[in-house]
């Protein structure tokens, strides 16, 4: 059995100083000059252990600011479900919606792809921030079927909520048909829109939803903070 | 109808130019300077319409290098089995792993808790980088039990694969339990292993695998290139 290097057994005791509240979420660890000091090692093996504990997701570093101790996420389940006040909740947080902007103008040729529409028909178009303990933690970009949801708009005015509004426009139920998932930078709009910096990292979903019979009604982008959620499917 | 504004029309534009091939993934765009003047706007229109079209994953802003065109990334499916040479190839791309390191070590607190082991059972760790048609698209950890399992060492060595090396070790099937996906940034040991920048992002899954009686026969690691691939969660 091969022995524990010393980078490994250093990231154990940061990594246990973090679990015990020694530094909490947000706090910056000593520098890399500091730590090779204090475990008597050079930088470069400071640098791996810090760089594993990065990997799990424990600590980050930011360009010329230091290294952050990281929040514990909030878990997201992706069932087939897409509730998002039922999810937030069921973390034990509180959701809430923030809008940024409700519209009605002509879809584009991926949106009419997604909806089963033509390019140019009308749809309704709902961005807004979500919020997870009054912690930003997506925005989002809702498309939805204008011909088919004449009112909807005032659903989503009087609603915070896309499963309310669906719902006063006579969806009963809908489920996910599709998810893309990929990671991407935050753009400098984004990362006003979530409080954090440009470039942090986002996990980018895009998603298409159907009614009972199988009718798309909802065609999504989300961008979630990577820092502060963790997506979990479930067999 | 509202009219269409003007930094849509421009991305518009510049997307076209992407489809048709003007500009190819890798291409650097003009500066804002020169794509302002082209389109007699100011510099904040332009911005406006890169990050738009950097929202939809068409380009990257690299700090200080410019805009760049992003290849179609491949699309690869989560379903319940897990077999990333089938889910390569279903994309129309070739398969490969690179290995990095191979042993066989007392496992951590979190492995043991996702394989039913105790701290410091022994446990088989592969460590290796993907690539679809030769680009690195992913690095991985996988971590095996080790009493289970005490000849996988010599199938990870054979196979460059590991659903062929749990066949061998007597493994018919195995599936899904639960994935765990964030974004992060890529540290400076994984860009050098997936040919990107440092701080490019990621999205890494963690995940449990099971075999038919439900015991847990894997427990991984997978950064993904976020501009190389697309995870894709079909209903």
């Amino acid at each position: 059995m091969a022995k524990t290097p010393i980078w490994k057994s250093i990231a154990a005791t940061l990594s246990n100083e973090i679990a015990v509240g020694h530094y909490s979420p947000g706090d910056k660890l000593p520098t890399e000059a500091q730590l090779a000091s204090r475990f008597s090692v050079n930088r470069h093996t400071v640098r791996r252990a810090l760089q594993d504990m990065q990997e799990q997701g424990l600590t980050q570093s930011r360009r010329g600011a230091g290294v952050f101790v990281m929040a514990e996420p909030t878990e997201y389940p992706i069932g087939r479900r897409v509730r998002f006040h039922q999810n937030i909740a069921a973390a034990g947080r509180s959701a809430d919606k923030r809008l940024l902007s409700l519209q009605t103008r002509p879809c584009d040729s991926e949106e009419a792809e997604a909806l089963d529409l033509t390019k140019g028909d009308p749809v309704h178009v709902y961005e807004g921030v979500s919020l997870a303990d009054t912690v930003p933690i997506a925005v989002s970009r809702s498309v939805f079927p204008g011909a088919r949801f004449p009112h909807l708009i005032e659903g989503l005015e009087q609603h915070a909520s896309v499963t309310k509004a669906l719902a006063a426009a006579g969806v009963r139920d809908y489920t996910r048909s599709v998810t893309r998932m990929t990671a991407v930078l935050a753009t400098a709009t984004q990362a006003t829109q979530l409080n954090i910096s440009e470039g942090a990292p986002i996990l980018r979903t895009i998603s298409v939803n159907v009614d009972l019979e199988g009718l798309p009604v909802e065609f999504g982008y989300t961008w979630w903070v990577g820092d502060r959620m963790t997506l979990v499917l479930e067999d």
